[in-house]
């Protein structure tokens, strides 16, 4: 009797939903491999289908979809593929979900609402994921939401090192939009070396019912505002942000955003004058009608590269940040 | 001090999504009582949102969705209202899903294929669901998917009572669409009483390159037909089967079958010369536009509110089949 | 052959560790019941035992504790009765933590690190806990963290009350202490009709090597200032802020806290001539060692009482606060 | 819209399967009721099959199985009859295995050995039990395999009424009949207040290999020895302990055992002349050709009729031992 | 400090329990290893004991079993050896089930039935089992019990090599011995490129009580039959098919099988005149008394170590079956 | 399009709570590697704090903690180590806890008490631990409490070794200090070739109200008695033992024992004139103040080294004891 033993290589695959598959070629491109070959389609009932061509099996498989509009369908196709992985015996499953879908429901505002984001983490568990990669999530809490590990990447040094390159950071101030995104707004304000302000929304108390006002708080006369957030939806908090900062007499206002979701009237109403320039990166896809001249996509495909390589190679998903994750 | 007791009665919530509401509506009336009031909507970017407007602690609930298309959307609005009613203390939540999500992906025909049928009974359980109920499963093996009660609920009653009452039994003769249903099509010629036909398709040897023919097995010239099926969803499959047996000297032809899914273009074909009568039930919505003359719909909702009544009375849900079930 | 039925009356038993005694004992009365007799003490090598001197079988049983140092300990110790409540067959249990421990790791800051607040979560549920009670949880999205129902409680209006009866609303100032607390600090404002103040710590850019001074953003000269968070632990921050204030003119300084934590120094600190009155509630224990002159307790036991009644009553624990919950 | 809401009865269920029907009737009639009636067979392969013949919906079942040979077969049965309650929506499912299956293989003795009365309970978890009731655990920690509730039931006063009733206290001694049996024997002696002995077998130091001695510690001349263990199962033990104890001058011998495993050739070998007397409970079926003429069967029913009863009635199986369980 | 890493290598270790040692022994062969030592045996009560006698460590076991009868003693032995590879540290435990037990219970046919197909995959998954490799599934949706991979291998090709090599296809028809295994004798016809017959199995109208007759659809005359099933358990069907179909004037009557359960009256009745030649595969023991001279018994060893291998090897099971798996 | 692939190496990290860093030291120097770099602290309130200073992605990570009083706090610390381990994507976790925590409180010893021995191996499964490593479990089925490997090592070789070196084998004879170690001392007394005795603790018939002798069971007068134990916590049944020992004549009394818990007053009273030489591992820290003249430390981390090691390589921790284990 011959013992059979065998070297114990790993491979890695990558495979992507049909949600945002230039970002899934861009990542691929970054690790100079290819996508695994994918049938998958809609029945005419709206059920959909997917099936891999090539063999899974002992392969760490990296999953990568976007979850744009329709936001449902894109996440169904996620857990199928997650389901078969599974049974098709890859070895460890990763989730790529540059934005995590249902961030903004993480909590209770309310008696007897979900908290769709914790629901989201136990459908992927319960679909077969081990390990969940994503992209500045609205509240790092979410980490919690999911019973394994949580690659969180930070999308900013991506956003400031365009900063840093096309502004002049002495003229700089940067805002944050609302009292709930100061903390983000702050680091900023502390890596760049420049001032902050924040927007309090409150009720005007000379106009009954409900009516509110913009209150600046810092000094944002003839600066350059720099407006931070991590997401752009309909882009109205936003466009209302920058006309206050432009009656404050702001000089000039620019936007950065991780994530461009870029719901109906985004694109229209951020091609205001109170705004002069829109950086975001392309967690999501932004189709070419919904992209306007003020606007710079900054490719996120690099970052993912380098985070899925160093959890393919045991290396530090941490030490890409500079001890910042 | 003073022990506190209490009577420990039971309270029926019925709770519905927005994929079908006159369905819940119809349970609610057969049951002489109401809805709980729920507010729902979707956001910009396609995410969804519940919540119920009023207690459900300690409640029995039965959430009604029907998984008609886009049914991923219907599917995870189900599944967040399961969520928020686990984290609301309700004592137990049944799915009401009349047609079965996936249920036609029940198993793997090839390699690295999912298991949906599978993954949607795990996700519900992720949810927080107890149990499940459902009508005319694909497969019956789907009950085995679920790691808890599945009500399975049979449409054969509804339907055959209506086909006793409108057509001459002595004329009929039942026929299986294709090898797969041949099962279903013999308990139906068993409880009629009449014979049985089958369609079976092959490919036809005189042709190269998978041409398929429908070969007629059993007596159908000068009879009427009865095409049973579970769902029609296309209506490819059935159009086809009525021509063959039109040509092949049938009378008329009636088709029944539980699940309406009726995507394009299902009413338009099936308004065809080779059917004379369609009957389905209205498990799934069937949209003005999609009804036509021959069509008949009969509604669930009896059968639903009586199997929801004796789930929650501890009765006996087997013996509304006769021992059938 | 006799059938064996039986009227199904459900039981409320309290149980409580060893940390808080008098609490529990404050909501017993307040529910008009005793606490379940049980024999708990410490091992020479510090191992904890606990039995219950009274059957439980078949109850709904709210196991308080609190969460003070030594925080390990009662931890452990309520860890340890949720597994004798489980095998003694109790049929329902509810692990009440005025304080959540560990609240305030709820995230990742840097890479491995712990999220403790999610580990407490499981640890419960592994134990055998079936729902959580808290009272204002450090981050809302706490009740993620478990997977099940959560009650969360606020503090607010019972703090509030108080303000209103003692102080002079139109002097009032509401003030955040700090960026993080300042969505707190709104609601406070929002409901007490007074203005916001915000404290906002910076690096002085005079000063190298991170030397922070607190800028006051609002207008607090002559005004009764309100810092409001929900807890206190050392009391520095809250003490640095007083003086902040009462430097920028302030007339006053009263401090409300939902947890009195009072790790060394708070109470020598907080009799600051920077403070003029502190209000927080008994959720933990606060020796007589740690009390002084400004200080008031207000008794949250009513407030867990009536929540408590609400669970096992199945009534709505959300109507408590006025569609606040 | 009215309310539907129902006073929520409990239901007693009893079921048993196969392999000792007389027990399941003996408790039923101490309980005044009846078994469910149940179709079970064995298929021509050896598969099993189980059908209950009337609803269990809701109710609270005991499902009666004795492990005796063919141990296998019977568990088999026990965990498909749990499967089809749990997906007959039964409330609650209580395992009632008076001599629990593999008890002896609670441990690892040597490496890569299986722990397979950790795993019986994991099986009866998988399978859907609730509950586990049993009568003298081999050891008391098999309770810990179980997670969830085990009510662990003692023969001892039974056995001890018919030893008191039976036999003159003054003339007996307990002994035990090796090491590991030494504690139960203490409480024994304890409980009845007679001398202790001790059979300890060693290793001969006048024979080589192994060959061992039954060395007895403690006075047994001219006494009523009474040999105390949790089982019988070849007897061989048990007739090599009385031997010694008549060779050391013993008057008589009585052995007390609750479970009468009572394998061959345990019936031929008890009815030696070294033992007097055999007192064991029917926790196993004993069929007439293995019954003695010395040999006495207490009946178990009592005591499991009692134990399901407070179970039921959420009373307390403690106190049915007086503080012992 | 030097850092310790080790090269990674993969053990792949035989295991088998007492079932049919002979095929174990075979797909050791095939793979040039051998297995591993175990003891096992069965204690006078009915209990099983197993251990295994070399480290399996961090090794890739394949456990071996054939569920014959004793059929729930050999799935005790099973479930038991899981249980041992488990805590000794197996990195990854596979069932090796050639026929899988209970297969045909894979639904609930009426209410209060057990889904024991499924309930052996949930006691597979419980004591242990990372993944299952089994041979013709009764119903492929049993994929979809397991909780993980499933290899579902097929002996089609097996078995249609030695058809092709033996018999002169151009005489042959394919015939499915009732409506249930259409579908499988529709593939044998379409590989085969040979006609379809079916048997209905029917209840005689001139006939009361449900007595059925064999209606035979296809033409049969002067050909020879080639039955395909899954299984043949007592052979009653297969040889009231083969009747019917030499009644019909078939020239001869070819069974071919995966599984040869061969219950009594089995191999009695096969040796019938109305069937020339038995073929199946030796997936289940058939001990020589079984053996009959129109028997041919193809070994599956081969077909098994070729999975094992490519499990073992991450490579492909799909690739075995040209895309059919 | 380049495959992907790489070595799959392993790596081996120690890491160390605060409880008893002397002990990791040791076992890191055994093993000649280091420990993982690792922040710990304590909060103001009692919360625990640990970040890991360096990546442990796809490490094969050893946690090790000694359960020493405060022991609910190294508890804690431990788990919250485990779970930032887990979340930082270690591949495999192994909880080493030489002294097993709660180990005695094993079972029920009466109604409404918890198994927290079981609790703890559910709270290191929650946590995230995938295998145990412990030495000399209190009671060896606590290796059943865990669902997963636990590598239980014995310290006896270790104390016989010194043992065997230090007295006069001729002159010894094993004693058992109670009824419940007696297997133990068998053992030790079966290897050594030594006489047993054993000391019997019961009423005294003279004496009302529970007052126990010691009763000696076997020869020692004139012997050197080697009274053998797992643990040594207060010392006072030790002592009391060896006091009766004396008085029966024992020359001398040599206490072995694993776990030196020494809870006071032990360290004073073990320096009893009925005490000659005390001998113990360092599976627990004894500071120095709690050591004495006749107090044998021997170090227990060769042992842990050596199995970590094996762990590690996938080699065998049961062939470490020649086959005992």
């Amino acid at each position: 009797m011959s013992e059979i033993t065998a070297e114990n290589e790993k491979h890695l695959v990558l495979a992507t939903g049909r949600a945002h598959p230039e970002l899934a070629a861009a990542i691929a491109a970054e690790l100079e491999t290819g996508l695994i070959s994918t049938t998958s389609h809609t029945f005419a009932n709206g059920e959909l289908y997917v099936r891999f061509n090539g063999s899974v099996r002992g392969s760490d498989v990296f999953v990568i979809q976007s979850h744009t509009d329709p936001i449902n369908e894109w996440l169904m196709e996620q857990l199928i593929m997650v389901d078969a992985l599974k049974r098709a015996s890859a070895k460890r499953i990763t989730v790529v979900a540059p934005f995590y879908p249902y961030a903004r429901q993480d909590k209770k505002h309310r008696g007897r609402e979900p908290i769709s984001a914790r629901l989201i983490a136990d459908l992927f568990k319960a679909a077969g994921a081990d390990r969940i990669m994503s992209v500045d999530l609205h509240a790092p809490q979410i980490q919690g939401f999911f019973d394994g590990p949580v690659d969180h990447l930070f999308a900013m040094p991506v956003l400031m090192e365009h900063i840093r390159k096309t502004f002049d950071l002495s003229q700089l101030t940067v805002v944050s939009p609302d009292m709930g995104r100061v903390r983000v707004a702050d680091v900023w304000s502390d890596k760049l070396g420049t001032p902050l302000a924040i927007i309090h929304k409150r009720r005007d108390p000379l106009v009954p019912n409900h009516v509110s006002v913009h209150e600046i708080v810092g000094d944002v006369s003839g600066r350059w505002c720099l407006l931070v957030d991590d997401l752009i939806d309909t882009g109205r908090t936003i466009v209302a942000a920058s006309e206050a900062l432009k009656n404050a007499g702001a000089k000039g206002v620019i936007v950065a955003a991780t994530h461009a979701v870029f719901s109906d009237p985004a694109s229209q109403i951020l091609q205001s004058d109170f705004i002069d320039s829109v950086v975001v990166t392309d967690t999501l896809p932004i189709p070419m009608e919904k992209r306007f001249e003020s606007l710079t996509v900054l490719p996120i495909a690099p970052l993912l590269a380098r985070a899925i390589h160093e959890v393919f190679d045991d290396g530090s998903v941490t030490s890409m940040f500079d001890g910042d994750a």
